[in-house]
């Protein structure tokens, strides 16, 4: 049965049956003009991503509930960035009419499933038909009281750190463009990345100073960093261990592994930086330094080993 | 220039210096992975809109300007109808290449404009390149420590009220759709809703039982009422004042009135039911009652004069 056969109240009542689990902070979930979540210390985090079909996901290289995950993925680690606790996402389904209504039933089954794995609970959305299908969602999370891990606190002296996967993603993304489908290892991080939600938290806990979830490519992302906090980052290649089945991959494919690791987007691990003195756990790997901006002349304030990196583009522009 | 001249972030930058407004509740706006609101009685009202360009709006029929005042109404409407007060909006924006920059400034002046008239302000979202034009919003909103108002509530008894215009919006889209311009009134309520924003709080401190924003047509919406509370509602014809410019074009169309003010969406009126003993203010006007469910047979539990609407479909349906 298609969204068409089902209409837009069908679809609806149909996924909104996929999404079950409760949460004790939700007070009312899907099926009034708007929901209704706690925010036990009077703030809210919140933050919109879109996923928009041949741009960020294509439905013959990923199945629906890849794509939900993939969807929710990307909301909860902004929400994990700023140190805090995802609760509720909202989602908006834009799709052609010639869906299948069990696309649409999986694609709330990856998002809910993704969403289960911080104890937070799909509570809204909107439906429409389109040409185009697009996934946007918006997630909310709480900080527990904490302050928030904001771009703009990275000082001179302090270390980078990276806690989950980095390049893993877009090594999986070149991989299935070039029209294989293994190492699985590679294609399934592309599918459904593996987000270190805990690490936000924890890691506001242990005194970072800045985060940012890498979802456009590091050097790009840690740019934001840098501008933000007004200081230079200089990056140690060394430290990046480039996983065996990454390295085959990109000997088989004839490009440079580090290209994945310093410009690819996708993998939603988290980048932080800390004082030094800081003794961080070995979830963190220390791959660079925060150094004074008046060190940088030129670029996006990262350097890699001290110089402008020249592998390419920093990582992803939406738009080009 | 375009958006793709403009590149992701350019657009972005650009964006956001549009949006200037501060407020009070806002803690941290667009730039940061996430914002962060305040939710002053530790409960936030969200909910998620999505228009799209051929479905929701034209761009040869509004002004960009009127699409962001439309998209954050519609958004913000919702928040109302909980008896809630807006605090937020994010919004994701996907959209050819080729837009130009000015338009996507323009959106987003209408959207800090509709959203500054509830003292809300933008404070995130994202953008995507995508063939189709898309703009999904999603509102947040506090109840300051009150209930709220959900569509379960109506009791047999009731009266049924609206506040704000109702049926202008569609008689707009009716008369753009045959290719005319005029009357300036009912295409103006197209392309941008006038709320009665206040009235959602200010219901709630009358008593409403219940409460839904009219957006896809009184039948439909109060429909979900009906069902939500398990009872049925009898409308009024009478009640329905259909203005003079609204008459004449009917006339001059061939087309009844009073399937655009019963089955017309996206004029975001605000529709209650509140006990028979509350006087209600003048804004509010009496339209229906609330009967057991037990009276209705059959049908989506709306009548009008104690019988089935026969004009046509009682609402819109996003895929048909």
């Amino acid at each position: 049965m298609t969204v068409a056969t089902a209409g837009e109240f069908g679809l609806i009542s149909r996924v909104t049956a996929r999404l079950g689990a409760a949460s004790p902070l939700v007070q009312l979930g899907p099926g009034d003009d708007a929901a209704l979540v706690a925010a036990p210390d009077g703030r809210v985090v919140a933050s919109t991503d879109v996923l928009v079909e041949g741009r960020h996901f294509r439905r013959d290289w990923s199945a629906a509930r890849d794509i939900g995950h993939r969807a929710a993925a990307a909301n909860l680690a902004d929400i994990a960035a700023m140190g805090a606790r995802p609760t509720a996402l909202l989602v908006a389904l834009c799709t052609p009419a010639s869906l299948e209504i069990a696309w649409a039933e999986e694609l709330a089954d990856g998002l809910a499933a993704e969403a289960g794995k911080v104890g937070a609970v799909v509570v809204g959305g909107d439906t429409s038909a389109s040409p185009t299908l697009t996934v946007a969602v918006t997630a909310l999370g709480t900080l527990e009281g904490r302050e928030p891990l904001v771009r703009s606190g990275a000082r001179p002296g302090d270390v980078v750190a990276v806690c989950g996967r980095i390049g893993y993603a877009a090594a999986g993304y070149t991989i299935l463009s070039r029209g294989f489908r293994s190492p699985k290892l590679l294609v399934e991080a592309h599918r459904r990345p593996q987000v270190p939600y805990a690490a936000g938290p924890a890691g506001a806990l242990l005194g970072a100073t800045s985060m940012i979830d890498v979802s456009d490519g590091l050097l790009a992302d840690l740019g934001h960093v840098a501008t933000a906090s007004g200081v230079g980052i200089d990056l140690r290649r060394s430290a990046f261990v480039v996983p065996e089945q990454m390295r085959d991959a990109a000997t088989a494919l004839g490009v440079d592994p580090y290209g994945w690791i310093l410009a690819g987007g996708d993998d939603h691990a988290l980048a932080a930086t800390f004082p030094s003195s800081v003794r961080l756990p070995d979830e963190w790997r220390i791959v660079g330094e925060v150094l004074p901006a008046s060190l940088f002349t030129a670029g996006d304030g990262v350097t890699v080993d001290g110089r402008r990196y020249t592998g390419g583009a920093p990582g992803w522009d939406h738009f080009r």
